[in-house]
C-alpha cells in the first residue's frame, strides 16, 4: 500500500478508507509526528496518546462544518495533520511557522486557541448555544485532557453545560496524566471506575446486602440479576451523569474500532454527552511510553536514542530556584513549596525530592494553589508559589483578595516571565509585572543572574508583612558564581552596575545582561552608560533614581513586559511624584501593544529591539534626538 | 429570662447554655440583626438563614482554637455577634466601622476574609494542613454556601481537600439561593438530593429490578430491605463522597437539636467530612422569607414596612445599563446577556423579562462566564459580560487568553467599577483600568454621564475586530437628558467640556462630573481649566493630546482607580512616546498605593481628595509649585 497521509483530502478523506487503511493512516501519524518532533522540539507525549481518537473524530464528524474544540491544544497535531497542514508541520512551533496549539487564523478548522487547559468546555458551550440561536445544524465536540478537569474554569464548564439544554459532546481524553502525574478526587475517581477496584467494592457491598437473602440456586441467579442490573445503574456514571452528562464509556482510546463506533452511536444522542476514552500519553513510542513525563514537552532529540540528558554548562533558572527553595526549606521549616501540575517545570520537584512532605501538587489549579497558599500563610508557614507567568493570570483575584489584602508573606516565584519562545502568544509571561505592582503591598523583583535569583528568594523569606514576588525568564541562568553565604537585598534598593555620564540606562530582570552589553556596544560608539540593575519593580529605589534625575538628562528604561502599566510606566509615575524643575527626557523600552508571535526567545528579543543591539541602537538615537533639539532650542 | 445576647462572654459562653436558652438567644440573633440591618443596611437574608448553624457550631467547637472559616463573608453577622462585637454592631459597614465580611484584624475569630465567594475550602485547607505540619491539634471548618460551589475555585478546593490526608468539615449551607436563584448541574443536584424526587426516581428502578423476584410477602419485604441498603449506599452522597468526603445529611439547618447532634457526630470523624445543611435565607423575617433576592444585600428600610421600592429620581447606573442592552438587543439579534449570579446587580434582570433566550446567569463563575462569551463571539455573536469589576479580576486569563489574543467581539460592561462605599476593601474595583489596558487589542471606556454609557454601548457593538471594556460606577447616574438616537462614538476620541487658558484636566468616566466641578471652583479662584472628558483610556486621543501638550504647562489627570498602571499612567506613557522638546507638568490624580477601607463612596473620594475641592486644591496647589519654581528658576 502506498503511504495515506500525503494524499489525504482533509479529513473529509478519511471517509473514502477502509478500517486497514485507516489503521494505516494512525501509523503514519505517529510516525511522522515522532520525525518533526524530534527535529523541532514539541508536545510528543500527548499528540502520540490521541492518534486513534482523532482519526476517529475526524472520520466520524465533518469539521469545520462540526465544531472541534481541542483542550490543552498540545495534544493537537494528529488534527494538524489531518487538516492540510502536513506540508508545513517541519515548520512547527519556528518562526512564521505552525503553531504548536490550535489557532483560529491558521486554519478554518481550528475553532479554539488553546494554550492553556480546562477552556474547551466553556467555549463549546459557546459555540453550541451560538448554533441554537442562529438555528443551525451541526456536531460541537470538545476534547478535555484529564488533567484539565481539576481545572476550576472546566467545572464552572462541565456545571454550566451538563444542565444546558443543548446537543455538546464532551470526550475525555484520560490518560491519566496530564503533564505530571495528576491530582485530586478527580484523578482518583477516573482511576477507579477505570479500574476493577470499584466493581470489586461494589461487589462485595451487594454480596454483604444480598447475604440476607435465602441460599439456593435460583436466589443467586436472581442476585446476579440485581446485581448486574444494579451495576448498570450506579457505575461508573454516577459524577457525570449528576453534572447533567449522559456517560459512555470507559472505552479503550487505542481501540479504532470502538471509537469509531462509540462515537457513531453518541453522535444521534441529543443533549450533553461524555464520552470516557482512556489512552495511553506517548503510545507508540517506546522511550515516551516509558517516561512520559520527559516526553510532555520536548526539544530536539534523537529520535532512534530518545532523550540524552545532558548537564548544561549553565544551570536553567528553575534548576537555580529549586535547588535554593529546598536548600532554605531545609534550614526552614516554615517553608512550604506549592506548583499547579508543573512540578519539573517550576523545580519544585527538587523540593519533592527531599521534603515531600511539604511540596504540593495541587493540579492545573491556580486559583486554588494561591488561596491554599494564604490559608497555609495565615498559620505563620511560608508557602511559595512557583507558578509560571502566564498561568498565573489565572489567580490574579486570589493574589489581591486573599493574600495581598490580608498582607499574608506568601512568596510568587514566578517562572517563564517574559518571552518564552516557541510556545509563542499564549506562554508568552509579559503582563506580570503590570499586574502585580498595580497590588498594594506587594514587593515585585526580578533577578538579573542566578545568585541575585538565590538572594531573592532569601530576601521574599525574610519579610513577614505582605506578598513578594520574584519573576525570572525561561532557559538557562547567566553562569556567575554563587555566593557562598545567601544574604537578602535590601527592600526597593538597587545597585550601579557601570557609572557614565552621557545617559543612564535602567534596566530590569532578564534585560540588565543585554542592557550591559549594550553600555559596551554604546561606549565603543564613545557614549558611556550609566548601568543600574533595579532589581525591584515595586519599591522603586527613591534615592537611586532622585540622583539620576539630577544627574543625567537621558533616561532609558529596559525590560521584557509590556510597556503599558509596566516597569518603565512605574518609572516615569515616579518621576511624575518627585517632579523636580528639569526632568531628564526618558525613554522606555519593552513590548509593544500587540501580541508576540512564536519565535526562539533570542529571535522574538532582536525584533523587538530588546537585544544589545536593539538597546544600544534605541539609547544612541534618543541621545541624537535629545542632542539635536537642544542645539535647536539653543539656535532659536 | 432576661436577654441572653448581652451577657454572653465570647463563644465560649454558648457552652452553659441549655437548649432553651439557645433557642432564645438565637431569637435574640434575628432580632438583633434585622433591627441593625434595617438601619445600617447590608446583607439580611444570609445572616438569618445561619442563625441556628452559627450557634451549633460555636457551641460545638471552640473559636478562635477551632478555625472557623467563613466562605462568602456575609453571611456572617451572627458569628459577629457571638465573638464579642454586638456593642459596635450598630457600626456594621459604617466608616471606621466592623466589617460586613470577617476581617483578621478586626477580631481573632475571623479566620480569613471573605468578600467573594468560594474560597473558604481552600484557605481551610491551608489552615488544616498547617495544622498538620506544627503538630497541633484543631478543628478546622469551612463554611459554604450552595452558590459558592458553582464557582470554579470551590471544586479546585474541594477536589484538593477531598485527597488530602487531612481533618477538615465542610459545612454545605444549602438556602437553594446564593444572590439570585442557582444554576447550573451542581444546583439542580443539591435540589434532586434534598428533594423526595430523587428517592422516587431510585425506588421505581430498584423495583422495575426486583420485579424479576418471586411475588409474595417474604420476597416484599427482602426487596424492602434491599432497596434500603442501597439507597444507604447510593443516596445521597454520590457526588460529595465521589471527591473523597464523607457525606452526612441533608439536615435541616433551622432544627438545632439536630444541627448540634450532627456537628458533635462529625466532630469525631478523622477525614474530610461533608455536613449539608439546608436553611432558608431571611428565615424568621418575613419580608426576607417572602423575597430573598431583595433581602439579599440592603439599604437603610423600615423594619416594620419592609422595603418600599422608590423610583430614584436618577436611575441607577445598572439600570440604564440595562434598559440600553435591552433596547439594542430587540434590535440587533446577535446580542446575548451575561451576569455570574448578578442578575439583578448588573441589570441583566432587564434583558431577562424581554428576552430570556438571550440572558445567560452561569452562576459565581466569572471565568466561565468569559470563555463561554468567546465561544459565542466565534460564531458571530455579540455577547456582552456584565460583571462587578471586583470579580472581573477572577477572569483575567480568560480575557487575555480566549478573548484578546484571538480578537473576539466580546463585550465587558463592568459595573461597580471604582470605589464601592460600605463594602470595603474587598469590593472596592479599583484595578480595572490597568489590567485592562495592559491587554492587546482592548478598548476602554469609562462614560461620564449616563447617556455617554448608552452611546459606548452603542460604540463597543459597532466594533468587530475585537473586545471591548466600558466601566462604571455603582449608584446613581448623573441625570442628564438621554438623547433620543443612540449614536456610537468614534473609538479613540475625547470630548472637550470646557476652555481654559490656566490648566487642563483630563478627566474620565465617574470623576468627570466631580473634575467639572473642581473647574468651577479653581475658576471662583481665577484660574481657568480646560476641561477633557477623555472617554477612552485606550486608545488615547493623540490628535487632542498633541494639542493640550503645545498649549499647557500643567496637565492633571484624574481617575477613580489606582495610580499604578492606570489611566495617569497611560497619559504619561503617552507623553514619553511622544515627547516634545517641552513637556508640560503632569499631576496624577487617582487613587493611591494601598487598599481602601469602607465608608460610603462620597466619604472615600472627599478622603482621597479625588471630589470637586480634592480635585481643585489639587491642581491649584500643583500650578502654584510650578509658579514659583518659575520665579525661581527666571530668578536664578
Amino acid at each position: 500500500m502506498n503511504p495515506i497521509l500525503p494524499g489525504l483530502r482533509g479529513p473529509a478523506g478519511l471517509k473514502d478508507l477502509d478500517l486497514d487503511q485507516l489503521l494505516k493512516l494512525c501509523a503514519e501519524l505517529r510516525e511522522d509526528i515522532i520525525s518533526t518532533v524530534s527535529r523541532t522540539g514539541g508536545h510528543l507525549g500527548a499528540s502520540l496518546g490521541v492518534v486513534e481518537l482523532t482519526v476517529a473524530l475526524h472520520r466520524v464528524f465533518d469539521s469545520p462544518r462540526d465544531k472541534l474544540v481541542w483542550d490543552v491544544g498540545h495534544q493537537a497535531y494528529v488534527h494538524k495533520l489531518l487538516t492540510g497542514r502536513r506540508d508545513r508541520f517541519d515548520t512547527l512551533r519556528l518562526r512564521d511557522g505552525l503553531s504548536g496549539f490550535p489557532k483560529r487564523t491558521e486554519s478554518e478548522h481550528d475553532m479554539f486557541g488553546a494554550g492553556h487547559a480546562s477552556t474547551a468546555v466553556s467555549a463549546a458551550l459557546g459555540y453550541a448555544l451560538a448554533r441554537d440561536a442562529l438555528g443551525e445544524d451541526h456536531a460541537v465536540v470538545a476534547v478535555v485532557g484529564d488533567g484539565a478537569l481539576t481545572g476550576g474554569l472546566a467545572f464552572e464548564g462541565l456545571n454550566n453545560a451538563g444542565q444546558a439544554n443543548t446537543d455538546l459532546l464532551v470526550v475525555l481524553n484520560d490518560n491519566k496524566m496530564s503533564i505530571s502525574p495528576n491530582v485530586g478526587a478527580i484523578s482518583r475517581y477516573l482511576t477507579l471506575i477505570t479500574s476493577d477496584d470499584f466493581y470489586t467494592r461494589f461487589e462485595a457491598e451487594v454480596w454483604k446486602l444480598l447475604g440476607v437473602m435465602p441460599k439456593g440456586r435460583k436466589a443467586q441467579i436472581l442476585a446476579g440479576r440485581i446485581k448486574e442490573g444494579l451495576k448498570s445503574l450506579i457505575v461508573p456514571t454516577i459524577l457525570f451523569e449528576e453534572l447533567g452528562f449522559r456517560y459512555f464509556g470507559p472505552i479503550d482510546g487505542h481501540d479504532l474500532p470502538t471509537v469509531l463506533r462509540t462515537l457513531e452511536q453518541v453522535r444521534k444522542i441529543r443533549g450533553p454527552v461524555l464520552v470516557h476514552a482512556v489512552t495511553e500519553k506517548g503510545k507508540g513510542y517506546a522511550f515516551a511510553e516509558q517516561d512520559d513525563q520527559r516526553y510532555h514537552g520536548v526539544g530536539a532529540f534523537d529520535k532512534a536514542e530518545g532523550i540524552k540528558v545532558k548537564t548544561p554548562a549553565v544551570p536553567s533558572w528553575t534548576a537555580v530556584f529549586g535547588e535554593t527553595l529546598t536548600e532554605l526549606a531545609l534550614r526552614d521549616r516554615r517553608i512550604h513549596g506549592i506548583t499547579a501540575a508543573m512540578p519539573s517545570g517550576t523545580g519544585i520537584d527538587r523540593l519533592q525530592l527531599d521534603l515531600p512532605d511539604r511540596a504540593w501538587d495541587v493540579g492545573i489549579a491556580e486559583a486554588h494553589a494561591v488561596t491554599f497558599a494564604a490559608g497555609l500563610a495565615c498559620r505563620g508557614l511560608r508557602p511559595v508559589c512557583a507558578i509560571y507567568s502566564t498561568f498565573l493570570q489565572r489567580a490574579l483575584d486570589q493574589i489581591i483578595h486573599d493574600v495581598a489584602l490580608q498582607k499574608l508573606p506568601v512568596i510568587f516565584a514566578i517562572d517563564r516571565a517574559g518571552l518564552v519562545g516557541e510556545d509563542g502568544p499564549t506562554h508568552h509571561g509579559v503582563f506580570d509585572l503590570t499586574f502585580l505592582r498595580m497590588v498594594p503591598g506587594m514587593v515585585v523583583m526580578a533577578p538579573s543572574d542566578e545568585n541575585e535569583l538565590r538572594r531573592m528568594l532569601a530576601t521574599a523569606l525574610a519579610r513577614d508583612d505582605g506578598p513578594t514576588a520574584l519573576r525570572y525568564p525561561r532557559g538557562n541562568a547567566v553562569g556567575v558564581p554563587l555566593d557562598a553565604e545567601l544574604t537578602p537585598l535590601a527592600i526597593g534598593r538597587a545597585r550601579t552596575l557601570r557609572t557614565g555620564d552621557n545617559l543612564a540606562l535602567l534596566a530590569i530582570g532578564s534585560l540588565v545582561q543585554p542592557a550591559r552589553k549594550a553600555a559596551d556596544v554604546l561606549a565603543r560608539q564613545g557614549i558611556e552608560a550609566e548601568l543600574v540593575d533595579m532589581r525591584f519593580v515595586k519599591p522603586l529605589d527613591d534615592g537611586l533614581l532622585a540622583d539620576i534625575w539630577q544627574r543625567h538628562r537621558l533616561v532609558v528604561t529596559v525590560e521584557e513586559n509590556v510597556l503599558a502599566g509596566g516597569f518603565g510606566a512605574a518609572v516615569l509615575e515616579w518621576a511624575q511624584r518627585h517632579a523636580a524643575a528639569e526632568n531628564p527626557h526618558v525613554v522606555c523600552l519593552g513590548i509593544p501593544d500587540c501580541f508576540q508571535d512564536q519565535a526562539s526567545r533570542n529571535e522574538l528579543l532582536g525584533m523587538l529591539g530588546l537585544d544589545a543591539d536593539g538597546i544600544a541602537r534605541s539609547a544612541a538615537a534618543a541621545l541624537e534626538r535629545l542632542d539635536l533639539s537642544g542645539r535647536a532650542q539653543s539656535a532659536s
